[in-house]
């Protein structure tokens, strides 16, 4: 008998009919002896049709009043989900973030947990029945003020209470059958991968892979809880991301594969400053100046200065949505910096390959370079982590640039798995 | 400068559009200088929308979770009413009926508030903001568990609070002027009426007046509340319900009128016990064994028993809802008993003369009768209390009745206000 989390997302209870399915699948669990404890998202469009609601009302909408606004979102479907269950025949309850224990700091939107106590979810297990607990919402410590956790909250609230209640597994219920070696949209001869580490599934979440959030990921990997992402339209085993991939199975690193996929992403734009004095600490000032606006940069370039004129060009890479506060923050400080201009270019996209065996195996950077270079593709940035090399191309040349870099590590499958790929909501 | 709790039906919030219109009534009244609690139900039809759903799902849904389910609607309402007020520049912060501490029995469904203790609503008062706090809702002291008020829970939320805050005075808009001594779609002479007692408003609600419920009266009247309902569509002045209707106004008891309203009920049925042995401690019985199932019995009547048989009949009214529950309960008991059958008859209505004068004026029932003879009415059952006098005709001669009754009484208005009348929502 185990201790299970499952978290199912919006597209899993988009309908009455839906709810059903998962009610029977839960129930079944629980049949089988195991303790079961559900994290559900708002049904389908819920969501996206409250924010239309309020944006119907005002352009500014105050974040506090957003929060309890969308978290009706989840006190629908979780109480709907435990009536699904209680009408077969096993107890269940539901309970709010709040009634879950899940403390949050006041950053309405996007709240970051900072404590979970799972006392009434304790006692719901204990007294035999289903705990429903409503994903992406917690409460301020003091205040007693409702928040919301942002992108992947659902994901993030799961894997948080599976740690808090020392579960045996957190089983994120998603569309697709699990992680793939790249998106079967793209790559139809994508596998999926049956084992993955937590380190390899930060990497691909942080380079474009949307089946699983970079910081439900983080926060997995610093309690030690194995996620399990797997399709709710299907009973097959999906893709388990744990500290240690394969050594479990009795198989040593010597077969660890030495690529686990081909990530993707075209949601990230470029800035190139023109003409940066090349002295100490100009580029700490342009970069300070970004993250004073609150963007993330990823990848950063930075030219061989002209000796004739001792100027350079920086280029990097950060959210397209923030292209905007970028270009602002810079022209505020260009007076100051002393560069000639400003480059903006959202058409760029970035390809990642990723796999923990790359650490023993040098010539990989080699051969996607070889990859990318026979399929007639120009490469425009490289950055490159211990177990992960992205470059960036022209976004039209994307989705070669991926199948190419998947063929050339002998990534494809033999069959065709035809599914169809897709997020997993919130 | 005064504390004015604000209490607007789904109507009134029934879209964006009206949300925007509620607001600005609500800015109003804070730019005018006065501290506002605004109490919000769920929009239009989304509750109906949230039990059809429950119902896909279930045919008996947990009252626990169903709680859970429809408190969502108001979470909705409320956020969206506190956006849309701070969009006109005025502070507003919403509160569930948990953060409001509106504390209740766990009677699910239609659960009793046992408190009120609204410190967060105070802190926001003096902060200078507008609370905006979710009807129909609270939470169990112990187990925090979020419990339903039943019908009218609203407004009873809204008269606890006021109460609780010891407001000026609980305004309850809805889409009426007010109380009107008929219904108007019934009698469209009828009038509106402009003050009227607890005790007198009281019987109105009792006999079928849909303005009010009967449970946030009673509480208005046990905390002397003053409630003003009135109309979220107009900004006329509508129906003050306090102690003393008149006296404040410097009008003497001798100019209050003898009579408030006629109201009418049509949601009763009666039911017919048939050949009881006359016999010391029958009706006890017979009445033990409805309540026991729950049933609030109305009116009742029994018959002088002839001499021969010893045998008498007893007729009694009810909820036409409860008539199946009813006709079970006294079947059970026919044996111990010994009568000999049940009449169901649910084609009555009930038109009902409320009027704290009548206690002083003899010969209003005579006037009453005589006005149903002249229209050709049967009287089936007589009923009185100090301030009203109720009876039982065919449910096709009610309208008439009404009509027959509003005009002997000379209630009728010179102009037709020719409003539309409808419920409260919840």
């Amino acid at each position: 008998m185990a201790l299970i989390v499952q978290k199912y997302g919006g597209s899993s209870v988009a309908d009455a009919a839906s709810i059903k399915r998962v009610a029977k699948r839960i129930a079944e669990s629980k049949r089988a002896g195991h303790d079961v404890v559900v994290v559900v998202s708002a049904m389908g469009d819920t969501t996206d049709e409250l924010i239309d609601l309020a944006n119907e009302i005002t352009p500014m909408p105050p974040s506090r009043e957003m929060d309890i606004l969308l978290t009706a979102g989840e006190r629908i479907s979780m109480s709907l989900l435990a009536m699904a269950i209680a009408n077969l025949g096993v107890d269940a309850q539901s309970f709010t973030g709040q009634q879950a224990g899940v403390i949050t700091d006041s950053a309405h939107g996007r709240a970051r947990i900072i404590d979970v106590s799972p006392s009434r979810i304790r006692n719901a297990i204990a007294q035999g029945a289903v705990a429903i607990v409503a994903g992406f919402q917690g409460v301020t410590l003091h205040t007693n003020d409702v928040t919301t956790l942002g992108r992947g909250g659902s994901d993030t609230t799961a894997v948080a209470l599976a740690a808090a209640l020392m579960a045996d597994v957190c089983e994120i219920y998603t569309d697709v059958d699990g992680v793939f070696t790249a998106d079967p949209r793209i790559v139809p001869s994508a596998r999926k991968i049956d084992r993955i580490s937590y380190d390899e599934m930060l990497e691909m979440a942080a380079s474009g892979a949307k089946v699983l959030v970079l910081r439900c990921v983080e926060y997995a990997r610093r309690y030690g809880v194995p996620i399990h992402v797997r399709s709710s339209f299907s009973g097959r085993e999906g893709t388990l991301v744990t500290a240690q991939p394969s050594d479990d199975e009795g198989a040593g690193p010597m077969e660890q594969p030495i690529i686990s996929g081909v990530a993707h992403d075209r949601s990230e734009a470029k800035i190139t400053v023109v003409g940066v004095p090349d002295v100490p600490g100009t580029a700490a000032r342009i970069f300070e100046a970004v993250a004073a606006a609150g963007v993330n940069i990823d990848m950063i370039v930075q030219n061989v200065s002209a000796a004739a004129t001792g100027l350079t060009d920086i280029s990097f890479t950060l959210p397209a949505a923030d292209g905007q506060v970028g270009i602002s923050a810079l022209t505020a400080v260009q007076g100051e910096i002393g560069f000639a201009s400003l480059q903006y270019d959202d058409t760029i996209g970035k390809v990642s390959l990723v796999g923990a065996g790359m650490r023993s195996h040098p010539g990989v950077s080699a051969k996607l370079f070889a990859a990318l270079r026979d399929a007639g593709i120009n490469i425009e940035m490289i950055s490159t982590s211990e177990i992960r090399i992205s470059v960036v191309t022209r976004a039209d040349h994307l989705d070669d640039a991926v199948r190419a870099v998947h063929t050339a590590f002998e990534l494809d499958s033999d069959e065709d798995e035809a599914v169809v790929y897709g997020g997993t909501g919130r």
